[in-house]
């Protein structure tokens, strides 16, 4: 796996996303990383992240379909670009669209386990697919179309 | 509109989710009614919902569309046998597959608008369209296939 996560290579004013911004102490901070071809990432529910008790909701699942895409997707271009990840310009992606399709009850308790594949890089557009699983089990999938940042929100 | 939000007619065991249960005090509460054929529902997000500063994060809009899908499909389930909100057995759905279309950047600050409309009711699953506006502008829409809650859920 990479030494530094996606996340934390962001520049450090877009860094305040409450799924995985690290400026923002109040949110998941979640952390992507390479592994191989595809990339990863872990997160542990808390007790409140319920949908009905023993499962997790799913606005929690997709907000980590949503920040590990766009982790993924700014990843994979440094790398089509052959360039370190955060070097300048940066490379900074939001989402498109999302889809996610809930497999099975996601069960509250074990780490959640991500894994990304990357389907597609543009130089403005990156696709992802995604797993989410728990106790090796996965209990969703999902997709994410990335786009470069738009100049509105820089 | 409707005197009692769709969540809180869902059963006192089923109230939990981070999302829209009346029971999770950390959660969103949201709360979703009828407008005519349509559902709504309303937010407030706080500052900490970021995903670059002045934006809402992604997560939580799908979050927010996740749960008033299956709120409008309980509703829409209980009109359609012609029965009281929350009148027993409970008809409590989950979410099969969310999608979710970010139009443009969702500003920070205003309140959440979102309206559903029920594209089908079939007895174990039923299908929602919404939008999720801003300042009267459209910056969202999603689609919830939702389905009755799993045994293995309840």
């Amino acid at each position: 796996m990479t030494e530094i996560a996606f996340q934390d290579a962001y520049p450090e004013d877009l860094s305040h996303c409450y799924g995985c911004g690290r400026h923002n102490p109040q949110g998941h901070q979640l952390k992507s990383f390479w592994d191989g071809e595809e990339t990863v990432a872990e997160f542990q529910p808390e007790p409140q992240h319920t949908a009905v008790p023993g499962f997790v909701y799913g606005g929690l699942i997709a907000s980590l379909i949503d920040c590990h895409g766009t982790g993924s997707a700014s990843a994979a271009a440094y790398r089509a670009e052959g360039r370190a990840l955060g070097s300048e310009p940066p490379l900074r992606f939001v989402t498109a669209s999302l889809h996610v399709d809930f497999l099975r009850p996601t069960p509250l308790g074990p780490v959640l386990k991500l894994r990304g594949t990357i389907e597609e890089v543009k130089e403005r557009k990156v696709v992802v697919a995604m797993t989410v699983s728990a106790n090796d089990q996965v209990c969703a999938t999902g997709r994410v179309v990335a786009v470069r940042l738009p100049a509105a929100m820089a």
